[in-house]
């Protein structure tokens, strides 16, 4: 199984930047502890602070795969419903 | 000084990823090497190979805006002109 990279990016409706970012925060040490999670680090961007970067490195794609289906990431999407006006998700490879 | 962390999105013209990849490659090394550097990690998307990412962690924003001025990215930009359709850099604080 291959090393999987993930950048997540959620950017906050203006008003609900605090909203989402304490939910976002919520994620981190219960997803650190999971099975294959090597690293997963939240950023705000400098210049805009509506915009949320999740840095995630997986042990394989099936175990992030698993995170992605836990019921804390639900609890979140549900928290953050209508919240969140973009969201996207990039699988990478770190080449060097 | 205050951490700075920087995602840079480098988007390859089709026929010239490998083009790109290549020169990429040389940055990371003399990258490393710089003072302030904590990491440097060159990425490909999984649904893109055309799209690179390059992860980076500096010490601080004015040891990373003298990595910005120097030779070896000078020289990236001149070898790499006209091959690159999307460039964005995004300057991003670790929350948590």
């Amino acid at each position: 199984m291959s090393k999987l990279t993930i950048v997540a990016n959620i950017k906050a409706k203006a008003d609900k930047v605090d909203l989402v970012k304490a939910e976002l925060l919520k994620l981190i040490e219960v997803t650190r502890a999971e099975t294959g999670c090597i690293s997963y680090d939240l950023h705000q961007d400098n210049a805009n602070p509506a915009h949320f970067m999740f840095y995630e490195n997986w042990q394989s794609r099936e175990l992030w795969q698993i995170h992605m289906n836990n019921q804390h990431l639900a609890d979140y999407v549900a928290a953050t419903e209508g919240a969140v006006v973009e969201f996207t998700l990039n699988e990478m490879t770190i080449i060097d």
